[in-house]
């Protein structure tokens, strides 16, 4: 594809959560040269924990590029042990969030590098770089932004809502604190305002939680409303449930229906394409009725198989839209 | 044994480095109810790394104490791992100093605890709660204090110079920074000047980088001069040998020969008691030269009787020693 200005159309730009998002990311992986692809994770879902900066969507995606993510878990390393945990239990210390020991590994030296005033930017590459992540993985911001959980206990940290009391308390809003001071990560900023970039991918992640703290940085829905790329969004409701995470209970709460259509609608006139799971099918007219055009496909990623399958299948499916940018929907 | 205005003497205090020094506190910790007894640590060894405050001296008391340190080795605890290490190691951290993941347990509660304003008394004592430590352990000072040690090639924090350099270049001197702001810790400084105090125990710790932080802190030679108890050392060379550490190559590039005596002598006046090898029996004579009861005794633990022994041995002896102090040495 090629730009008005004659210049090369083949960067991807993918927005991610954490495990379902990491999953699609693998798949763009395996499918586009290390140029072409850019995944940003969510942020926003990190948080200060036995001293250490604990950033679990953007070492999802990390350790699942590298290949040394825990398959069978859908978090975490393979081959983790959990040493530290035990010996944090024995002497007394807060342990509802389990930390392997690898995986501590990584947030000691984040943590350190961080105090040393390096960005998380720079820490994540350096991170990347050693294990072997090809792909540019970039957090949303270097700055410091933290989901707040509504709940009728008053408002939670978004990983003691998520991890210690699981999920539990029902759900009536969401804010993200430092949310306007916090700057989009420059290159993922500069990305967005690029010409090369032929479609910006939301990943099938939590759209509340893990991406619309994205899509709130200054500036990333009117550079992506502007962009010339397609903004494909990949449904993270299947069959009224979410694969992975409380997407489908939270819509609940929020007296929204647990629907790929209800997605669709929160995402609005920053689509501008949509993939559902065929099992979804029967949903497809309705969503097309929002004037989107939609893919139906397999979504449900267990093998590696799927999720380059998945990703072959959006990458085609954004190639054919035609951005009605100029006089459109936007 | 009573003091002059009734009181009952019968406390002990012990001042302690690392390995040598917890071996013969964890005999007297067999020979003591735990009211009796106060071990003060060293902690001009401590250092930070990887963002972790590490209290090395003070650990190996706590470990030692616990049961729970790794008695082959000398250092560090039992059944321990190194994942946390190996994944360092991975992702290009800093890995000279090895830290043991139930180690790095210990640390990461502690480092938060003190970014929490608790003092490292506060958080030593907790630790030992929950490790089983009945006898009373304190850090010498909760104030930051850190041996630096001048070699040729300038000046090395201690644990640069003890692991990562190997104890390697030749010491021409120390210094501690932070020594002239640090309050001896409050328990500790009363302790000294408490009328039930019976004896004050060297450990046999590293004269130079072990004892000599603890005898620098405000007040604390004063204290112990002034005291009615004997102050009685146990040497840590015997047979112009360091048990364990660089305190026999400090000497020797300090040009002091490496004996018990030069021990002896290097406490001078503060000591009231010496306890050294029977290996070095022959030296006796020349250090009660120095107007000093000796004991020659064996003080190589190797088992736990042997630490109990060399305890017992080290309070019978002091319990026969009538400080001088009013007219004496001092």
């Amino acid at each position: 594809m090629t730009s008005a200005n004659g210049s090369q159309r083949n960067k991807i730009l993918a927005l991610s959560g954490g495990v379902g998002g990491a999953k699609l990311a693998l798949g763009l992986a395996h499918m586009l040269p290390t140029q072409q692809l850019t995944i940003v994770a969510n942020t926003a879902d990190d948080f200060s924990h036995l001293g250490l900066t604990i950033c679990p969507d953007l070492d999802t995606v990390m350790y699942t590029l590298a290949g040394i993510n825990n398959k069978q878990q859908g978090w975490g390393l393979a081959d983790e042990s959990w040493a530290v945990m035990s010996a944090l239990t024995r002497i007394g210390a807060e342990d509802w969030f389990q930390l392997g020991d690898q995986d501590i590994a990584t947030h000691l030296q984040r943590s350190q590098q961080l105090a040393n005033s390096d960005s998380l930017s720079a820490v994540t590459e350096a991170l990347c770089q050693r294990l072997g992540v090809k792909h540019k993985l970039l957090p949303m911001s270097d700055d410091p932004v933290r989901t707040q959980i509504k709940t009728a206990q008053g408002d939670l940290a978004f990983q003691h809502y998520f991890v210690r009391e699981r999920c539990r308390p029902a759900v009536s809003g969401f804010y993200f604190s430092g949310i306007e001071q916090a700057k989009p990560q420059h290159e993922f900023m500069a990305l967005l305002q690029s010409d090369e970039l032929a479609a910006i991918i939301i990943c099938p992640s939590n759209p509340f939680v893990s991406v619309e703290p994205i899509l709130q940085l200054a500036g990333v829905r009117e550079a992506m409303a502007a962009s010339a790329a397609p903004v494909i969004a990949v449904s993270p409701i299947v069959a009224g449930l979410a694969i992975k995470g409380p997407a489908a209970k939270m819509m609940t709460e929020l007296e929204i229906p647990a629907t790929a259509t209800a997605v669709a609608e929160y995402y609005g006139d920053l689509l501008d394409g949509f993939v559902l799971d065929q099992t979804d099918q029967h949903l497809q007219s309705e969503i097309s009725a929002l004037g989107l055009p939609v893919l139906s496909t397999a979504t449900i990623m267990k093998t590696l198989q799927d999720r380059i399958d998945l990703a072959s299948a959006v990458l085609s499916f954004a190639e054919n839209i035609i951005k009605s940018s100029l006089g459109g929907r936007h």
